[in-house]
């Protein structure tokens, strides 16, 4: 079996760009001057980034000055992450499902951090979050919770407004992980009751690089790069005129095609029928909210990286979880976590996104079942 | 006086993109794929990434494995800096005509920050760093000196190797910020003796939100942001594959064109010439080397303001010293501390780059001297 093209499905990990956004980025580059700069190259500067900021902004609904512009996710995660702690918290609630970027710069301040179960179904723990708020202890500080809109692995999508009205009730500070949702399913700062939010471009197809930080009222960033004092004190640092620029450009373009997205549902739930009947195929997060473009599922005894390598051999690019840093495919903590730590090692996030088309999935649903019965066959065949 | 086209003369501030790194990003935004995936995308998207660390790596002499990406400059000098107190620094000296993003990132982890002082020349004084470290007290931790190679408003450059045996005979670590050298002068970073040596891309034409910290053999970097463990465990957050490439690739062509930067000096001096015997005029960093590209003076009385945005109206865009956020003009640092006080209000900073031709600077020089008689003229007959 040959394909005539590659298919991509692992949006989550990164998406294409975006023609607005490569066009963005190539007039940004065009542009040159530093923001900071008085002159007339500077000020063209000024205008690409803060027309840049009002994409963003818009996308989550929020008013430009709340945004602040990092690297990426991860910056935007450490970012909130230091200032909640700057701010008192002294014992991060952190999703045990969340990404590691939010785990790993929790845990570096070096105070204990609290893994906060969810259930089965991939949803948080509500009443776990209920009974710990409950009974917080005045020297852990500030209660500073940490949990994603939608993992970055089986897309559930978790219920962030109840979740905000238990940290408000305990005068917490909630920090939401939005960089999977957003572009793909509404998001609304002020509605989810967040107290900050992180974004990143390259998820949303914009360039890589890129991210930001949503800020509400109740919160206070604390500086983590200083210096020559941008992003309003925030984040110091020439802003990456270029890669904001596209930033912004996609976003603009995901909020234009926010309500076409939601067919995306049926192209996967299409492809998800043809596989999750065979023997030994589990399919996760069936019992909660999912983004529309993500499949997450594990085929018994089929390692993780002999499906990636496999699907890749076929001109099919999907990831065994989030893409890791050494390359290699590793077990699945995001699936562990929801109790399913014998199929960890043989889970498969396949992802969507802008791009995408129903024939993708299709061939997708096509392209796994050969493999797997390939697997099947050789595996009857080493037992014989 | 109108001009036909625009000069840029602030290439300290931001350099434009050089041809061959807006290629690269553009080519590496087609590219999509997450380095850290294993299929064809994320694989193509790795070779990016390794093929621009090569190319940074030999502009500074050292292995590719040396080098860590960074969102910047500031970034660099903050990895740099947080590192070393990681390490056991606890009292950084640091250049009093320093960045910003070095000055306070020093600043920043609470210690007291020691301020070397530097010549009328501006070059650092040598005899108190010497006195310094060797009084050097073992509660002060290891020693840790913070100096640029080239300074960012005067162009001086810094006899780093001498600085280095200073510092490697009292065991201390030097962090060398070359944002403003690399890609104008030869920087090698083993003949310099850093420990580590950051560099940021849109300095010498690549774009902006990119940046390195080299560090050698004696300096263990200690990450600041956490999560997927991208460059080798050092500085997490999916890398920016196209801003990493469009700094490569202006890497290799700063490298290529090394050796015809040195007649920008020669451009310079005529300019220099036409403007140094003015009445009220004084040029700064004579009695150092110099950057071949930087001209930095300061006209008596005449506001550095007055003279930027008289000269941006002229079409000439230069700048009063460092890039400042908050879009205001105020009295250089880098003057006052080399005993220029009364006249840091009146600097200009003008600096040329890899675009800038000898009719630049001879217009520059043109066009200042214009601006310069009206505004004596207009003095006169006030008071008149």
């Amino acid at each position: 079996m040959t394909t005539a093209s590659k298919i991509y499905l692992d949006y989550n990990a990164t998406a294409p760009i975006r023609p607005e956004a490569a066009d963005a980025v190539i007039c940004a580059l065009g542009v040159g001057g530093n923001p900071s700069s008085v002159h007339a190259a500077g000020r063209m500067a000024r205008a690409a980034v803060e027309r840049a900021r009002g994409q963003v902004a818009r996308l989550v609904g929020v008013k430009d000055g709340s945004v602040t512009f990092t690297s990426g996710g991860t910056e935007a995660n450490a970012l909130a992450i230091a200032s909640a702690i700057a701010a008192g918290a002294r014992r991060p609630v952190v999703g045990l499902t969340e990404h590691a970027s939010a785990l790993e710069n929790a845990m570096a301040p070096g105070f204990m951090v609290e893994g906060w179960p969810v259930l089965q179904s991939g949803l948080a723990d509500l009443d776990w979050l209920e009974t710990r708020l409950k009974a917080w202890e005045p020297g852990h500080g500030r209660p500073f919770v940490v949990v994603s809109l939608a993992n970055s692995e089986t897309g559930v999508i978790q219920p962030i407004a109840q979740i905000a009205a238990l940290v408000r009730a305990a005068d917490g500070w909630l920090h939401v992980d939005a960089v999977q949702a957003a572009g793909k399913i509404p998001v609304d700062f002020t509605a989810l009751g967040a107290d900050t939010l992180s974004l990143s471009g390259h998820k949303l197809g914009g360039p890589h690089g890129t991210g930001a930080l949503v800020a509400g009222t109740r919160s206070t960033l604390t500086r983590q790069l200083h210096g020559g004092g941008q992003e309003r004190g925030r984040r110091s640092g020439t802003e990456n005129v270029s890669g904001i620029a596209g930033f912004g450009a996609a976003a603009a373009a995901a909020q234009r095609d926010l309500d076409a997205f939601a067919d995306h549902a049926a192209w996967r739930d299409a492809a998800q029928a043809a596989i999750e009947d065979i023997d030994g195929v589990q399919v996760f997060g069936l019992a909660a909210p999912r983004l529309p473009s993500v499949l997450s599922f594990a085929a018994e005894d089929f390692e993780s990286e002999r499906q990636v390598i496999a699907m890749d051999l076929e001109g099919v690019m999907v990831s065994a979880g989030a893409a890791c840093s050494s390359g290699k495919v590793s077990a699945s903590p995001v699936l562990a976590a929801m109790g399913y730590g014998p199929l960890a090692a043989n889970t498969l996030r396949v992802s969507g996104g802008w791009a995408t088309t129903p024939e993708d999935w299709t061939r997708f649903a096509e392209v796994w079942s050969t493999i797997h019965d390939r697997f099947r066959a050789r595996r009857r065949a080493s037992a014989a």
